[in-house]
């Protein structure tokens, strides 16, 4: 489950709220979050975008790795650029893209890490959204928008997905 | 299940022929071998100690991602130092680190990918065994050594230590 979308949007929100259902259904679930991965798998890269392209190849071995041992992987990292995100579809059996959308305005009103403030003020470059690129997904298997429907709204979008594409067990009784 | 041991002592065909036993008795197995983590985990790092480390850390955090989702995860990477595996071993609960010993000669004998005299004649350097340091393991769960003993032999001394470590299941009948 491969969650993309701009820093703040909520992926890592929707993407924790998903595992929780999941394993309750009594799945195996691994969330690689951006920022555990920047320091656990890519530390030494930067934000170029060939480094950041780099950071989501390897994301996305992991995740097959654990998907082919029966793991629903789920990567929450920005992953900026369409090519290498469908590079990693393509290594992938049962891939199901999750565009997290939110406009600009609401990210920097909401600023959870208070970066966007710096990003503008130019203190943090190559930030995605404001100094760097975002390329939103053409064909996502699913799009969620986190300022204009509440996160219980998207899991439920999100889960009835997986439903009907047959990749996870139907809610507990 | 942690290999360590110099380019060519046979960690990788151990590693296989074990994985292949505990996939007949049921077991999910994934084995990270030294070269194809390279490429997938850890292109651009070189072979001084930091890297070599980094290297070693990177598999050692993957293969926990593995195993707390069910998964052995074997590493067959030389590791040549001791501290960085000594961490990586922490990181488990289950860990089983096997030392494949074997005499300099008998590998610049065999020299199976034509290293060995590449690194004796200065072509390569950071070689491990012949201009880089090899650490050998201090307890090891177990020492095999392929110079010494068949494949045959080392594969039913480490599933019997495997066994003992009530790790593993017994044999398929």
């Amino acid at each position: 489950m491969w969650f993309t979308g701009l820093s703040g949007s909520g992926k890592s929100t929707l993407a924790n709220l998903a595992a929780d259902e999941l394993r309750n259904r009594g799945h195996r679930v691994e969330i690689l979050d951006g920022d555990e991965v920047r320091t656990n798998l890519s530390k030494g890269l930067g934000f170029s975008k060939e480094d950041r392209d780099t950071n989501i190849r390897r994301i996305g071995w992991v995740c097959k790795l654990l998907a082919r041992n029966g793991v629903i992987a789920i990567s929450a990292a920005i992953s900026p650029y369409r090519e290498v995100r469908d590079e990693v579809r393509k290594m992938h059996d049962n891939f199901v893209e999750v565009f997290v959308e939110c406009d600009l305005d609401t990210l920097v009103e909401r600023d959870v890490k208070g970066l966007y403030k710096k990003a503008i003020a130019g203190e943090i470059k190559n930030f995605t959204g404001v100094s760097d690129p975002y390329e939103a997904p053409l064909n996502a298997e699913l799009v969620v928008n986190s300022a204009k429907e509440s996160r219980e709204e998207s899991l439920e979008r999100l889960l009835s997905t997986l439903e009907k594409l047959n990749y996870i067990r139907g809610a507990a009784q």
